[in-house]
């Protein structure tokens, strides 16, 4: 099918969750910071509706309209304007393509005025508060004022506040401690921010190969990711038209977007590792940095050294890039470009805010090379990296595994904070065991909720077709949940404030037997409703106080209820009576 | 549907799983123990057929003639004969249905002589090593001899064995720490062991309810349940045919099976918690052993003055047994009759040597409640009962929760160890966030792999219905499956001997190509396939160097492989030359 007509009867997933609707609450700062939620109407009159942190953008507003041969407004263009830092430019001549007509037209790629530093980093450290970071304070701070617990939860060291102010926002941009991907041309993204003192978040990579898959599956991929909930998309498309496809995404992604230059990179030297170059190299990082990518990542700590490290293992080196650059090394028996031109891809980074990614190209793909000498001398060379890109004021995460078995998870996280100075940790699962292919979205969710209770900032999804072929939509959304399910048992473990409103309200539905809102609690409501109706399709069941697992006889909470009734009938006396008679086996509340 | 017309066409799933056949392995002790087992055959000559524990019985033997009308031969028929301890008896009346023909006729169902102790404590007590022990040492000793690797792992001070032997389980059966569910009635089960030291074990519930399932729904789940791995099933039908489900169910079941009887004894007074009484409950335990029944859930912790601790929790008690007997002790304002009664009980489940497992009624139903107080009374006087029940020469193990964030998942594992005396510990998951009905069986994986990490023996599995509806088939699977993940990797983080290899048997043949293998490997080969095959269906793709996932240019597997041939190449030469022209980028392995 040609392109155009791929693209021309392209649509995506718009609409609003079930009994969601989108908000917008203003910041106190700056007048044109209006932060997107989603509220989830209740049924019970004592019962506030619930707003929940939403990445889903203007697609799930019922007021928006969606159009995306024309992209999403640049939300975030007059903020970058007013700073005064940067300023047009030609751009790479492949972005004459007129891509999107109607996002082309008159606009030219924006990058750092000479001698200006426009990141969110060199804000920070400069003491400004930008809109980006009152954003991000409203929105992590999404029922907090209402969250009824008392703080309850183990942090490992983390300075989770009870609140969060643009000012602490900054102050741990500032540290290095979290990042906001924010490149300046970029401006439809809604800002989010990825640290270990901020909720945990995930991201879902998508991106055709050559094998399979078109621009417009791509497009709907991503928008279906974020209407799930995933808070950053990967593009890692290898296949034809690798800049096409990304331009369709950027322009219409309300999240950071991320990529693995190195890949575009190869396609332009026909898939010979051998013949990258550093100009080659180069120019695609700036023609992505120009296109809007918000991070990069950037395989720059696999040394041509820490190659042999990797001789013995099951599975040698499973990343793409690591593969790619090894390849490189050892066929030029040189050191890695990336690593030997580190400054001037920081240069390169400044100059568009794009974020460090640092790869972990040697991580373990498997059981048995977890926590390998390969995997931990490649974790140093990025503590080295990160403090070189902080000097150049770009801000940086840090990329972590892979495969390893539980008891070695947390190791991975402390040499993380050890040798890299706080950056934020974005982990790819890790999966706890390799036995099951076909499933590995939950044998990395474990890993995930772990490892984020240890401090990982960014959980990388994982979907059922791991290990054996490219996700489609289902596939996206089922790695999509698993790792929000991860995300979100790593922040009530944390003891983030707030983060266990959601589970006290779905609960208290569910005890109420308010069908209806437990559903629409769920982070998946449709699939809930969906196995609800398989056996009890009638609307009355909704009413119900039953479901069809134990029948209206054996229901432990209609039992419950009704135990509660008889307490409150009598209770106190009875209990006094009890006493009275046999005093041994009463046990005060503790 | 009659059901006499459903069970005559009823079938199960039967045959081998791919590339894989039953073996049976002797013993050296007893003539007649001879361990099933299942091999996977691999296609690379270096590759060794990788043997797996496997629960699935005859039912996956090509050999095997499979008619649920006559039900499994018993195969340890002859080993409970010989200790002369039991005796036939008439059984209660309802055993007079001649309700599997080809069973019952000439039939009698075994109790303890007078005065005797035909259990499996009783005997390791005494020094005896039965024939189940060996059977059992045969089974946890699946591939320790060709384990290639060193013990790695963090068992939190649990005893496991390099090698398991016969006199290993006796001990711990002795201490209580661990227990081997036999009934004397279900001589059709292979033994199996259910404590720390052993492979962590996983548990299916299935029954019908009064709202759907037949029976021959059920023994087809329960066959299905045991194909994918489930190690026990317990039979939690609540509807009508109660006993005839059981009874078809345990004629067919090469696993143990367990039950909550209270569930029957509420049937047979008619749903009303308030008429339940100890004669009918007492009934109902000998009518359950003298079936078969392996263990029952008994909620005999479930005091009357724990109950007014769980009137502020969010949902209240979510254990039906626990809401039932919270009922009768509110309406009735006594001690619960299973507490009171617990010596009796004991008396009963010695006859017939059925093991308790002592359920926790007071178990939470969300995240808010998790570790408070009514729960942690109710695990006290668990601990209380244990030692009444060894007293009595009965097996016992402990339920556990339920829904518990993961930072209170260990607290859970260490009071039980504390409390009751290292009696196993069973926990349903736990869920660690109640945001995800529809995914339970992921909410619950993470918690069950950390607590199985911990200590937990047994893993009761959760399905994606959990909350919502009655499993069916597909949740059945999509629950073991889970378990199988959570329970495995469980193992490996205890480092449990030879675990790995089945890791890195797969991780092997995932780096080689070899995509059958890796399918065949995999806990659920028939899905991998089916993914594999989305996008690349044609036989030659299962030799490819590469999958949809990235396409051949850019497999970092095969990239790999060319690494590994460059460096074989002229890698020590070019290492040299490296280190003279620059050393300070070179790393020494460590």
């Amino acid at each position: 099918m040609p392109k155009d007509a791929t693209l021309s009867t392209a649509s995506v997933t718009t609409g609003p969750l079930p009994a969601s609707r989108k908000v917008y609450v203003a910041g106190e700062r700056f007048a044109d910071v209006r932060v997107a939620m989603r509220e989830i109407a209740l049924s019970a009159p004592d019962e506030a509706a619930l707003r929940v942190y939403d990445p889903s953008g203007p697609y799930t507003d019922a007021d928006a309209v969606i159009d995306i041969h024309h992209g999403l407004l640049p939300l975030r263009a007059g903020w970058i304007a007013a700073r005064g830092d940067v300023e047009a430019c030609d751009g790479m001549a492949v972005h004459a393509l007129p891509l999107i007509e109607g996002i082309r037209t008159g606009r030219q790629p924006l990058r750092a005025r000479p001698g200006c530093a426009p990141t969110q980093l060199a804000y920070a450290r400069a003491g400004i508060v930008t809109p980006e970071m009152e954003y991000i304070a409203v929105r992590e701070n999404i029922g907090r004022e209402q969250a009824r617990q008392a703080r309850d939860g183990e942090s490992f060291g983390a300075a989770i506040p009870d609140h969060v102010t643009p000012e602490f926002v900054r102050d741990e941009v500032a540290r290095g401690r979290a990042i906001i991907p924010a490149n300046i041309n970029h401006p439809e993204s809604e800002p989010m921010i990825i640290g270990r003192n901020f909720l945990v978040k995930i991201n879902a990579n998508i991106g055709n190969s050559v094998v399979a898959s078109s621009i417009a599956e791509e497009v709907e991929k991503m928008v279906w990711a974020i209407r799930w909930g995933a808070d950053t998309v990967m593009d890692l498309s290898t296949g034809a038209d690798i800049h096409a496809t990304r331009e369709w995404i950027i322009r219409n992604a309300p999240v950071p977007i991320g990529t693995v230059p190195i890949y575009q990179a190869l396609e332009k030297v026909g898939g010979v590792a051998e013949d990258l170059t550093w100009e080659i190299f180069r120019d695609t990082l700036i023609e992505q940095a120009e296109q809007g990518v918000d991070y990069f990542t950037i395989h720059a700590g696999v040394r041509l050294a820490y190659i042999p490290l990797t001789a013995r293992r099951v599975t040698g080196i499973v990343s793409r890039g690591g593969s790619i650059l090894a390849k490189w090394c050892l066929a030029h028996h040189k050191e890695n470009f990336l690593y030997t031109r580190f400054e001037e891809i920081c240069e390169i980074l400044r100059a568009y805010d794009v974020s460090f990614s640092l790869g972990d190209g040697l991580r373990p793909g498997s059981i048995a090379d977890a926590n390998d000498a390969a995997q931990f001398a490649e974790l140093e060379t990025l503590g080295e990296l990160t403090q070189i890109a902080w000097r150049h004021d770009v801000q940086v995460m840090i990329e972590g595994p892979g495969h390893v078995p539980m008891h070695k998870i947390k190791e991975n996280m402390d040499k993380q904070l050890a040798v890299c100075g706080e950056a934020p940790f974005y982990t790819l699962g890790p999966l706890v065991t390799d036995v099951a292919p076909g499933y590995d979205h939950i044998t990395s969710a474990i890993g995930a909720a772990m490892i984020g209770w240890f401090g990982t900032a960014m959980l990388c999804y994982v979907t059922p077709k791991e290990h054996l072929g490219l996700p489609d939509r289902d596939d996206v959304k089922a790695g999509v949940i698993a790792y929000k399910i991860a995300a979100h048992a790593a922040d009530l473990a944390k003891g983030l404030p707030s983060a266990r409103a959601h589970d006290d309200a779905l609960s208290r539905a569910r005890f109420d037997f308010r069908w209806r809102d437990q559903f629409h609690l769920a982070l998946d409501a449709e699939t809930a409703i969906a196995y609800h109706d398989e056996t009890l399709p009638a609307e009355g069941a909704k009413l119900a106080h039953f479901c069809s697992m134990c029948g209206p006889k054996f229901c432990s909470m209609k039992l419950t209820q009704e135990v509660r009734d008889l307490a409150a009938s009598g209770m106190a006396e009875m209990s006094e009576k009890f006493r009275e008679g046999g005093g041994e086996i009463y046990r005060a509340a503790e």
